[in-house]
C-alpha cells in the first residue's frame, strides 16, 4: 500500500531525481512545498517556468547568461589576450567571484568522460579551435581551469595536444594545498605537487 | 557584478530557501533544471502546481493524503484501540514502513518550540482530545511516537499531563541503541536508557 498520495509521491519522485537530493531529502522537500504558502510556490512555478526562457548561450564563449555575446565576451576593458578554458558556467561563476583573473572564458560543458559517454564531440572544442583559429584580438595564453580529477586531467591533456599546432602558451591551475589544510592528512599526489610548486619567499 | 542571469539567479535564490538546500547546492540544481529537456521541467513544474490539489488533511487523525477521512481510519481491519501520536505525516508514514504497527494515528502537525513560537494551540491537540473525549471505538493505548529531542519531550510531557483525565494507558517509543552502533561512541544518555530499557533474553 503507498503510504502517500499520488500527487505527493509524484513530486516525491521528481525531486528525486535531482542531483543531490536522496529518498529522504525528496520528501523533506516535497513536504516543505505543501505547506508553503500558494504565494511562495506560485513563485517557484514562475522561475522554473522562465528560467529557460531568461537565458542563452552566448555564442562565442559558450557560457548560459542573459545575452549572447555574453557580458564578458563583449567587455572591451577585459584582457582578451588571455583565455581561460572552464568545464560549466558555474566554475566561470567560481574564478569570476576570485576577482583574480580579468581576461576572457570559454566554457567547454563539460569534460571528457569516456564512462558517461561524453567525447570531444560533445564538448564546445570545435568553437575554442574556431577561436584560436581566428585569433583576433591576438591570444597569448590559453589557461586550463578544470577540476583536477581524472575526467579534468584527461581533458587537459586531449586539449594540449589538439592546441599544440597554435604555438600559444598553454597552462593549468597550481595544485598545492588548499587553505586551511592538514600536512598529516593531505594525500601524498597533493603534497608532492605542492613541494614541486613551491614558491620563493 | 551579478554572475548569472536574472532568471537563473532568481531560480538560484528560490531554491536556495528550501531547507536542506545550500547556496552552492541551489547553483548545481539550477543549472541541471536548465539542462533539463523541456518535457521533464513541464513534468516537474505539473508535479509543483498538482501536488497541493491532490492532497487534503484527514479530517480525524490530520495526516496529509489523498482522502479525508483517509484510508488508515477508514480501515475497518486496524486495531482502532491504539493510537499513536505523531508529529508530522513523513513520521506516519516511517511507522508505517516498519510494518510493526497496526493501530491508528493522530498527527499533530509539529512539536512544542518556544524557539520557534509553536505552542499547544498551533498544533492538533483540540481534535486529539475530541477523539478521547467521544472515543468510540474505545481507545486503550496512547502511544506517542515522536522524536527523542528536547522539543519532542517536552510536547510527551505536556500531552502526558492534559491526557491524564482520561485514564488512558500511555506509552512512548523506547529508547536505546540503534542498530549498527557502537556502545564505545553512544553518548551517556542513550546508553543509560538502553541498560533501563534491558530486555531478558
Amino acid at each position: 500500500m503507498p503510504v502517500y498520495a499520488d500527487s505527493l509521491q509524484n513530486l516525491i519522485n521528481l525531486l528525486n531525481r535531482l542531483p543531490g537530493i536522496g529518498p529522504k531529502s525528496a520528501e523533506r522537500l516535497a513536504f516543505f512545498i505543501v505547506k508553503m504558502s500558494d504565494d511562495e510556490r506560485q513563485q517557484l512555478i514562475k522561475a522554473l517556468m522562465e528560467v529557460k526562457s531568461g537565458i542563452k548561450q552566448c555564442a562565442i564563449c559558450g557560457q548560459w547568461n542573459s545575452n549572447s555575446p555574453c557580458k564578458i565576451c563583449g567587455d572591451a576593458k577585459r584582457d582578451h589576450s588571455f583565455l581561460s578554458v572552464v568545464a560549466e558556467t558555474q566554475d566561470l561563476a567560481a574564478v569570476e567571484r576570485t576577482n583574480e583573473f580579468h581576461g576572457i572564458y570559454h566554457v567547454l560543458g563539460g569534460t571528457l568522460n569516456p564512462l558517461t559517454g561524453i567525447t570531444a564531440d560533445d564538448l564546445n572544442i570545435k568553437s575554442l579551435l574556431a577561436r584560436l583559429q581566428k585569433n583576433q584580438p591576438a591570444i597569448k595564453e590559453v589557461i586550463f581551469a578544470l577540476n583536477p580529477d581524472v575526467e579534468g586531467e584527461t581533458t587537459i591533456l586531449y586539449l594540449a595536444k589538439i592546441l599544440k599546432p597554435f604555438k600559444i602558451k598553454l597552462t593549468r591551475l597550481a595544485r598545492g594545498l588548499p587553505l586551511g589544510a592538514d600536512l598529516e592528512y593531505a594525500d601524498e599526489v597533493t603534497l608532492a605537487d605542492a613541494f614541486k610548486g613551491r614558491r620563493t619567499l
